[in-house]
C-alpha cells in the first residue's frame, strides 16, 4: 500500500477505508478532515452504485471525481460572485 | 455504456473521454462546463499517476475524488468566511 499526498507540507499519515479498499493519506490536514473527505467519497461511490449497479469500481470512482469537480467549480463561481459583491461594498 | 447524471434536471448528453475511457454525461450544464470537468479529472488522474505509477485506475480515480472533495471543502470554508464578512458589512 502506497501513501498519497493531500498537500505538500506533510504532517499526518492516516489510513482510511473507501469502498472496501484501504488508503494511506498523507497531508497537513487534521485526521478528522481526512476522515470526512474519505467518508464523502465513499458515500458518493455507494450512491452512484445504487443508481448504476453495473459500473465497475474504476468507473464509479471516475464519476465520483466528476461529481466532486463539478461541485467544486459551482462553489468557485459562487465564491467569485461573493468576492465581487464584497469589493463593491468596500468601495 | 450507461449514462450518468450530473444533475437532476436533464438536458444535455455529451460523451467525454477520461483516462482512456468514454463516459456519457447527462446534465443541465453546458457542454463546455462538462468538458472542463472531464479534462480536470483526466489531468488530475495523470498527475497522480506520475507520482504513483503503480496505482491501478480505480485507486487513481478514488484518489482524484479524494483530492477534489478536499478542494471542495477548503473552498466551502472560504465561502463561509466571506459570507460572514458580508453579513457584518451589511448588518
Amino acid at each position: 500500500m502506497g501513501a498519497y499526498t493531500l498537500s505538500h507540507d506533510e504532517k499526518n499519515r492516516i489510513s482510511v477505508d473507501i469502498y472496501g479498499q484501504s488508503y494511506s493519506i498523507v497531508g497537513r490536514e487534521s485526521t478528522s478532515h481526512i476522515r470526512l473527505v474519505a467518508s464523502m467519497v465513499d458515500d458518493k461511490m455507494r450512491e452512484i452504485n445504487t443508481i448504476n449497479p453495473s459500473l465497475d469500481t474504476a468507473k464509479l470512482a471516475v464519476l465520483t471525481a466528476v461529481n466532486a469537480v463539478h461541485d467544486y467549480l459551482k462553489l468557485k463561481e459562487e465564491l467569485e460572485e461573493l468576492e465581487n459583491e464584497l469589493k463593491r461594498l468596500k468601495g
